[in-house]
This record gives C-alpha cells, sequence and structure tokens, in this order.
C-alpha cells in the first residue's frame, strides 16, 4: 500500500468539500496554498465563475482534475426530458474535457421528480433501463472525444431521489454490458460512503480492477447519521475501515488520488483553511 | 395474487406501530374491536404487561401472532457479552414459543457500542462472523423447541448500528450455510422498507422461496426522509411498489400474513384509533 503521508500529491479535494465558504477560484487559491495539486470540481462551481476562467487558473496554478461531478441523472416521464438529459450530459463531457478531466463522474438519476419531493412514477425498474440506455448514448459521444465516464453506485438511501444504480456489483453489471471490451471508456467512481456496508464489496472490487476504478471518494459514515445527504463525516470520525478498503482497491493496481469528498452542514459551518488543514491531517493519518 | 380487500384476516398488526400510543394490552382491545386478528408484538411491550397475562389476553380474544420481535443482537467485544447474547435469545425464543408465535425475528445486531453512538470496534467483517455464530448457536436451541428463526435484513444506512445483514441475498447465504436442507427452522423476515432499492430482488425472493420467507412486513419509504430511523411512511404514502413486491412474494407460494410495521415520529403522534383505521384502510387498497 502506498504510504499517504509521504505523498501528499495523491489528495484530491473535491470542492463541494468547502462549497459553502467560498467561490471555485478561492477554494483553488487556498487548496493550492495547502499545497494539494489535485481537484474535482462540480459543475455548478465551475459556471458560476466561468469556464474558460477556471480552466486558465488551473493551468496557471499547475492544478489538475481527478474527475467532474457530474453528470446522469438521464430519466424523465417523457422522451423530451430523456433527450434533455443527454444534452446536458453532452455539455458535461465537452466541460470535462475543457477542464482536462480524467473522467466525468455519473450520478446516473432515478425516479423523475423525487429529487423534489414529488416522485411521478416509482417505476424503479423503468428509471433503471432510462439509465441504462442514457449511459449507452453518452458514451458514444464520450468515446468519440475520450472521456471515460465513471458511474457513482450511490447509498441505497438515496435509491428514490438520486441514483437507482445501489451497489458496486449493478454499477459493475452495467459496465459490463456496455462496454464489454473494458476499453476504459467506462468504469465507476468508488465513494467509501456509499458502498462501505456492502457485504460483497471485496469481491466486487477485486472483479472491477484497476481499468474500472476510475476515481475512489472517501469520508465517513457517522454515529448517529442525522441526515441522509448532508452529514457526512471526516475520514476518521465515523466507522469505515478506510485503510482496509484502500487496501483493497490499491490491490487491483489502482495507481488514481484518493479524493476527499464531505457533504456536511457541520463541516460546511467552519472557516475554510481549518477544513482544508484537517482534510491534509486526516488524509495522512487515516485515509 | 390474493385480493387483500376482501381478506383482513390477512392483516397483521406490528404493535411497535402504535407503541407510543398506548400498552399492548389496549392495543390487542383496539385491534380486535376493528377486526384484526394477528398481530407482531415486541418483547418489551410484552415484559410491561407480563408474558402469562399477554398470552392469556391473546388466547381469550383469539388472536395469533405472524411473528415476535425481536431476538438478535449477537455482537460483543468479549465472550461474556455474546454469550449473554446467547442467553437472550434463548429466552426470546422461549417466549416466542409461550405466545405461540411462527416465528421469532433476528434484528442481528452489527457493531458493539455502535447503537449508543460509541462503537468499540468497526471490524464489520468480524460482526458479521459472530452474528454467523450466533445464529447458529440459536438455531440449536430453536430447532430442539421447534421455533423458527427468521432473519431480517435490514436497510444498509443501519449496518453499523443494527443489522450488519443487509440484503436478503447475503441473509439467504446465511440460511443456506446454517440451514443447506431447507428444514424450515430458518428463514428470513422480508420488509419492504428495507429491501425495496435492492436491484437483485426479484431473483433473490424467488431464490428465498415460501420455505425461506418467514414473515412480509410493509410500510413506506418516504421523500424526503427525514431520520433514519423513525420516519416510515404509512403504505401508499411512498415510492415503494408494494403491490408488484407481494406479488414477487407471493409468487413464490407464500400464504402469510402481510404485517404492518412502521417507526414514525408523525404516526405515532395521532390517536390509535386513527392510525389503526389508515393502516386497515391502506392494506385493503394499498398493500
Amino acid at each position: 500500500m502506498r504510504d499517504l503521508s509521504q505523498h501528499l500529491e495523491l489528495l484530491s479535494l473535491n470542492t463541494a468539500t468547502v462549497r459553502k465558504q467560498a467561490p471555485l477560484d478561492r477554494i483553488i487559491e487556498a487548496a493550492v496554498a495547502r499545497g494539494i495539486r489535485l481537484i474535482d470540481p462540480w459543475r455548478d462551481q465551475v459556471q458560476a465563475i466561468g469556464l474558460d476562467k477556471i480552466a486558465r487558473q488551473l493551468r496557471d496554478a499547475g492544478v489538475r482534475l481527478s474527475g467532474y461531478c457530474r453528470g446522469g441523472f438521464y430519466t424523465a416521464l417523457d422522451a423530451q426530458g430523456r433527450a434533455a438529459a443527454l444534452d446536458d450530459n453532452r455539455r458535461a463531457i465537452d466541460e470535462a474535457k475543457a477542464l482536462g478531466s480524467p473522467c466525468l463522474v455519473l450520478v446516473v438519476g432515478s425516479l423523475p421528480g423525487a429529487l423534489s419531493g414529488k416522485p411521478q412514477s416509482i417505476n424503479i425498474a423503468l428509471a433503471r433501463s432510462q439509465v441504462r440506455d442514457g449511459i449507452a448514448a453518452s458514451l458514444d459521444y464520450a468515446r468519440s472525444v475520450g472521456m471515460p465516464l465513471a458511474i457513482e453506485p450511490l447509498h441505497p438511501m438515496q435509491a428514490a431521489d438520486r441514483a437507482c444504480v445501489n451497489t458496486l456489483e449493478q454499477a459493475l453489471d452495467l459496465c459490463g454490458e456496455l462496454d464489454p471490451g473494458r476499453t476504459g471508456v467506462l468504469g465507476v467512481a468508488l465513494d467509501a460512503y456509499h458502498v462501505w456496508w456492502d457485504p460483497k464489496l471485496a469481491t466486487q472490487i477485486e472483479r472491477a480492477g484497476a481499468e474500472r476504478l476510475l476515481a475512489y471518494h472517501i469520508c465517513d459514515w457517522l454515529l448517529p447519521t442525522r441526515d441522509l445527504l448532508n452529514d457526512r463525516g471526516m475520514p476518521g470520525d465515523g466507522v469505515i475501515e478506510l485503510r482496509k478498503l484502500r487496501g483493497l482497491v490499491e490491490a487491483t493496481g489502482f495507481q488514481g488520488a484518493v479524493e476527499i469528498e464531505i457533504f456536511s452542514d457541520a463541516w460546511w459551518s467552519r472557516p475554510m483553511d481549518e477544513v482544508l488543514q484537517v482534510c491534509i491531517s486526516r488524509f495522512k493519518s487515516v485515509a
């Protein structure tokens, strides 16, 4: 296993971690000041500043991306809605390309309307089939421009509203179906928070192999967890065996970054510099 | 599929659904007054009145059990703690027997101390191995007195604190290992709330078959869900395809009760009689 305490260059900051504290340009400045050279920004954060401006800032600062968040949300009640989703995913792929990202992370979506609390359908099998078709369509374009897509299985507690792909096995089944040749254009974003509980995790990580593991995200599962979305913990504050999990990931030959992504009302309420400092310290000691 | 609107005798009331409104003896009276003839009581509710008293009340009223909640919580840091858990499970089996229950439901436990927010270990593989050993030990006694054990896979969001068995597949793997002959002494309690999201649900229900399906519980998944434990919905108020799910369950030949079990601060704050009335109405119209 790699000794992270000596390799800060392997830390990536998912910029949602400090999204409430500052706009993206200032987050990048603060990350650089702390020695962080990898980030994974969100589309809305990029758009708020402007794609060209962020691309230039990244180049000038020597900061690269470990991923780009996010494409997906493929499901819709009507064909028009699904076509609009495909268009939007094409734009996300173009942005990822412009920023030099190694992949576009996909949060695939689920029951149409569920995110706003008003599901228009409760047919999850239908959602899953629309997601399959959506990824297949995006994949043609992704392949043509050389931008790998990373399906992120989300925790089952987000199965209704955010993603109907909920286990690594399910994500890998999709990869196997849509990219049987393991060409590198389709894989998974493995987030410890979403998958740590899975009794089949070790065997499925081995099945994925390094070619399918396009991103590795961490945070921690708190006890108690008070919110289904925004109560994630700083690595080391919860019950996920992060070191063991990274061992499984690296045993495949994975050489990528370890990305810290924390959605947390508690951490969003603390000064950005303090949060970055704790991220670096936990990256070195517990990740 | 059975037409539930004509078969109120197939409705079972899990008495946790109205646990905040009244003690068990009054819950039984209220259920009988509404025509409900099946219940699944919790051990603490029985103990608060007394086992003999409840057994007599049930006999006199012609009320039977569809299950008894609950055994389990097998994990502990030391051998003494695990032995105490086995003793407690033996007592639970005896109580289930005294009440004439068709099975004892097992919430198997997970990281020791996690339920009180102070995990003493985060080794979930170890917890899973202790759970396996614990069920194996309970099974010997359960077999000797003829009381089937129903492993309840719990939603992955409760993997740290309540149960490290989190999918139907995992529960059935345990059943296969510990009772390969499918003797009827080991099976699962399938709760829609815990398993509805699972992409392998249909194939695993078929794999279970009627011999392994010892109980079928329902409620609903609300959008948004505001609490990981006590924000379950009344059937029909959420996104679980209950009719489709029951179709899968009954396709195995399952002839058992449909048990309503709702942990909900919202429903606990309403009058017991209103809750029972709504349960009956939803049982007939959406279950």
